[in-house]
């Protein structure tokens, strides 16, 4: 039996051993385990055995820790505790009353459950008078606090839709209705209220004030199943990769060795796929890379809108929604899959197959030049290994990837998909914060923001922030010179934990720097640079929960001291969380400012889109690309990509396409 | 034989047709022809032309013309004329002096050719004691003006470099000589000059003060060609795209037609790849989309850098330059090449074969999305067609591609390889405006600024500009009430000519969009969105020649009236030009500001980097991708990608990847 790594998410057998330690700590009681995850060792101790596992020397025996979340008997109780699973021995006992675990799909089905069977709900339905064919819809959703209810119990807001079809994937959001329930922490239906359509107005019980549903909305454009879309374009020719050889990465367990880079493969049901100890050609680069957060922030200010505000991983978990990657058909070529473990309420191991895939793409020309006067040109293919999860988070998918290519670069790229979040519209309406996708189906404006954690390694882990911009040099006192061309880079050290603004007015850039290794070329230290993805931030006023809650939204570029427990940029608790919590209330609470230079700093880049929806994201939606990239700057001596295999049709094997009639058209000159 | 469509580039025929013309016109001179190119119709003309195409009605008949310019006798008289090809007729004859051609690659061997075999060049080279083994290689650049030089003659400043190696595609950029020479008109040698290390000081003539060649500069790691770099990875496996049926897209001449998209290709000496005439499903969308200029100034402010400032295509051609694809091996699957003719300086034609190709690539997912109550996905994947050309100018290389997908999303993509420009530096040296990519190796900062220029026709020629930005709605007086997080879109027409900026902090969005057909489900205008790439403009001071001439460089965005002569961002003739010329020169001539709103607009796009050298960039340059896109916005009624066939296993035949010691690992769960 193959070694654990101390970085290898929990095996089965230790989620049921974890579950155990902690039943057996409370006899008699109706445990809810809501998170049983591996407790990363301490960087501190993980560094040596980092460290000695490279040299190949002995490792130090880290002990295997999980972290569980559980309630106790019900939803009030809420607690947190680590078992050694080597000792199997329970420890840090916490009481995390005043905060909320996430909500899971398990208890999503139960909202959907509980609201059909309730009285006012159905009596709601009836005063629809629906057509006889539809079915209803319910989508429970976290709840954003709006200042209406009270925070101290977990609550759970529920949308109703209806499907015009006995198809099971027919498409629900095309038919919003005009009522909505609240659950509270038992699941079970407190309010049923009408939602009303003007602005300002206030929403009320359900009693009698419900329109019947305008039949005028009936419309059919609005499927994406192929079933139920039969007219589907038949001019895509077949297009395979063929990789005669074999991919040319070799794994072992979560270790991946491509192309010089050796990285391991991490997974968590929060963040879901994280990359830990990254190398090229042996040297260290990064200690761990994670989208950290994301928050979905709703546009439209009408109750209860606002209390659509999502915070994808810390309300609902990025690595419990991820997608069975076999289930559809995502890539191409030859692909590894990776399954993790996730359990259930009660402990027991849930697997979670292909959740994770790796796979090779080709992505053009990675560098060519032709010398003009042989003519003779050289060029290579850029050869890139994909490491990419998919999660469904209700409505809408995330496809996260993380793209390692043979220059020694690492592109974050995010893609936006899936169906938009609709509310009713009357028809005929328009309002100022939503784009009517269809009759009676308005898609509102929202924010997509995401924050990437990337905890470097550059050559060590003792790095600086080096924020340099390009600025024109002093300017003669004669400009009629014409010669003031000049510019110059000018250069500043981060010297405590702070936010940065981008800049690309003045090409502001981010490296990563290891003052302590200076290249041997350009005499100046190694590094690395985060290239942004320029986006707006935040909207909502700073005084709106929306922006109390989400302090990474303010700014795009964050650097702090590295510490074990700062992982997720909103904080360990958002679900309801009505106060400050993450990056900046971390800095605001150290003692004294935290210095950042030639330290273990972690940069933190929130970057995203403001969703305005167009038709064209309806009813579903053509991928929105985001993409950061991380890129050697003075790291290595030279380009680490010209040792990469000449490109040529002996290897590439690519076919003609000749064109009759145009050789014919050409063919003879006359005059 | 085939008919020839009126924006067809010139056949060979046409162009010996052409310059007999001339020839016929002038006789006894001797001519130099720079420029036979296709004189597109007329806007007012080629409109009928189309309409009546698409319709499959009866075209008028438009004549071909021929755009001539040509110096008679010798380069201080430069001439333009018209030919009608059919007419046989020359008009339009102009006199251009005071302008410069175009410099091209015969004429830059040309200037080599004189400074090898030029005593006082002999004399540097003899004075710099060079090793034995050396070759001397000369690298002629355009001439920027500087104001040190009279510009009313055309002059080309030349570069010294050396290579060590008897093989021809040695990097002689590795060991660039102290001297350099100023060529006149004739391409004579007029000065050799020594270049002065020291910033501010001046240029003097090369006279015993030549310092001999410092072999501690000698160093055996800058070469890029495959037989001087041996030691090549030998870890990529092959990675081959199979298009058993072929590929989807279906070509006659010039015209394509792929998944809804048809449009025309074409071609010239200065843009290179041009595109006409795009519509989606039968709908008009774009009328002409090239890249119309771009600028590589440098930075280092020291006597003669400042002469370094390219205009690649108003300077030397970017279709001229372009790549013959063949050569290479830059796509895999099937590809369509096209060839187009260039001509001599005496007017033969000259085939350039393979400077654009056509294939297709897949792009990864394009839409999915998981129904979580049935664990249903449906994905499809994203075909994209490729409109390829690289161009080699010097050093530089640049791959220039129109991406189409199904969406009916158009992206320009640039990535920037090949060399980079150096200069001398002490061994030890460092300077501010300048990287040290090797051992006497200086990779000055400098900027690449690209125009695109778009010529739209969104349902129509008549089209207006919205600017769009997201902001926070008025914030109610209580700010207690937490609830403050609306947001809506400011939507503000441009009325006249003007350039504009990006700004991502509004989300400022720019709409092309026709104001009279109004989409039936938004009830708004139909329209095309930029997605532009952020980027730092001109760092040049205003008072400076590199400001002056580059207009287009001040501002990412402008808007200007069509006018058929309007094709080049910087203006007609830049070579030398020391006056403004180009955007901001045509909207400051206006009697009055011509309104863009309901009018035949023209939107251009200025972007690009600001390149200040990593020594990865060394000793050839991994791609720098920028990218800028143009997306339907509400001017679909829904996705226009909804029909495409849904990826399945069936059609991918992905395979699957085992590992066989993580199945070991995992199999056993124990407690």
């Amino acid at each position: 039996m193959a070694t654990i790594h101390p970085l290898d998410p929990l095996k089965p057998y230790e989620i049921t051993q974890a579950a155990t330690i902690v039943k057996n700590h409370f006899p008699g009681a109706k445990l809810i385990f809501r998170v049983i995850t591996l407790s990363e060792p301490p960087k501190k101790e993980l560094i040596p055995f980092l460290q000695a596992e490279k040299l190949g020397k002995r490792h130090p025996v880290l002990p295997r820790v999980a972290q569980i979340q559980f309630y106790l008997d019900n939803a009030t109780q809420f607690r947190q505790a680590r078992v050694n699973l080597v000792e199997r021995k329970l420890y840090d006992l916490t009481n995390l009353d005043g905060t909320h675990a996430y909500v899971d799909a398990g208890e999503m089905q139960k909202c959907e459950a509980a609201c059909l069977k309730d009285e006012r709900v159905q009596a709601a339905i009836k005063a629809l008078q629906l057509p006889e064919e539809a079915t209803v819809v319910c989508d429970p959703w976290t709840y954003s606090p709006d200042g209406m209810n009270d925070m101290s119990r977990r609550c759970v807001m529920c949308f109703f839709y209806m499907r015009l079809s006995d198809h099971e994937d027919a498409n629900h959001y095309a038919y919003p209705l005009e009522f909505v329930a609240e659950l509270s922490d038992e699941l079970t239906v407190m309010e049923v209220l009408k939602v009303p359509s003007g602005a300002g107005e206030k929403m009320t019980p359900v009693d009698g004030n419900l329109r019947p549903f305008d039949r005028s909305k009936i419309h059919s454009t609005s499927e994406y199943h192929p079933d139920l879309v039969p007219e589907r374009r038949t001019s895509v020719k077949p297009y395979n990769v063929t990789q005669s050889d074999g991919p040319s990465f070799q794994s072992s367990g979560n270790l991946i060795n491509w192309e010089k880079w050796r990285f391991r493969v991490g997974f968590n049901y929060r963040e879901g796929l994280v990359i830990h100890d990254v190398t090229y050609d042996g040297r260290q680069v990064f200690h761990r890379l994670s989208l950290s957060e994301m928050f979905v922030p709703y546009g439209d200010p009408r109750a209860p809108y606002p209390r659509k505000a999502a915070f994808d991983f810390g309300n609902n978990g990025g690595g419990v929604n991820a997608n069975n990657l076999g289930l559809g058909c995502d890539c191409l070529g030859h692909i590894k899959y990776f399954n993790f473990w996730h359990h259930t309420n009660d402990g027991v191991p849930l697997e979670m197959p292909n959740v994770v895939c790796c796979h090779e793409i080709d992505d053009g020309i990675l560098w060519k030049h032709t010398n003009y006067r042989t003519q003779n040109a050289v060029v290579t293919r850029s050869r890139v290994l994909v490491l990419q999860t998919i999660i469904t988070v209700s409505n809408y998918e995330y496809i996260f990837a993380f793209h390692f290519n043979q220059a020694a670069e690492i592109t974050y790229e995010v893609r936006a998909t899936g169906i938009l979040s609709t509310a009713f519209i009357d028809v005929g309406d328009k309002v100022p914060y939503g784009t009517t996708v269809a009759p009676g189906v308005m898609a509102p404006y929202h924010q997509h923001l995401f924050s990437l954690r990337i905890d470097p390694a550059i050559d060590g882990y003792k790095n600086s922030l080096l924020v340099e911009e390009s600025h024109p040099m002093p300017v003669d006192d004669d400009r009629s010179s014409k010669t003031n061309v000049g510019y110059i880079t000018k250069k500043e050290y981060v010297d405590h934990e702070t936010p940065l603004d981008t800049d690309n007015r003045s090409a502001r850039v981010f490296k990563i720097v290891n003052e302590s290794v200076i290249n041997p070329i350009t005499d100046g230290p190694v590094g690395y640079k985060l290239v942004p993805h320029y986006s707006q931030m935040l909207l909502a006023d700073p005084s709106s929960f929306h922006s109390i809650r989400s302090e990474f939204c303010d700014y795009p570029v964050w650097v702090t001291r590295h510490h074990d427990q700062e992982l997720f940029a909103a904080g360990e608790h958002t679900l309801q969380s009505e106060t400050g919590s993450g990056i900046a209330t971390w800095i605001k609470s150290r003692q004294a400012p935290l210095s950042v230079r030639d330290e273990d700093l972690v940069l933190w880049h929130t970057f995203g889109t403001t969703h305005n929806p167009r038709v064209e994201d309806w009813p579903v939606m053509p991928v929105e690309k985001m993409a950061v990239s991380l890129k050697p700057i003075n790291f290595f001596t030279r380009n680490p990509a010209l040792d990469v295999p000449i490109s040529n049709q002996a290897v590439n094997k690519s076919v003609l396409v000749t064109d009759k009639v145009e050789s014919l058209c050409c063919r003879t000159p006359r005059l």
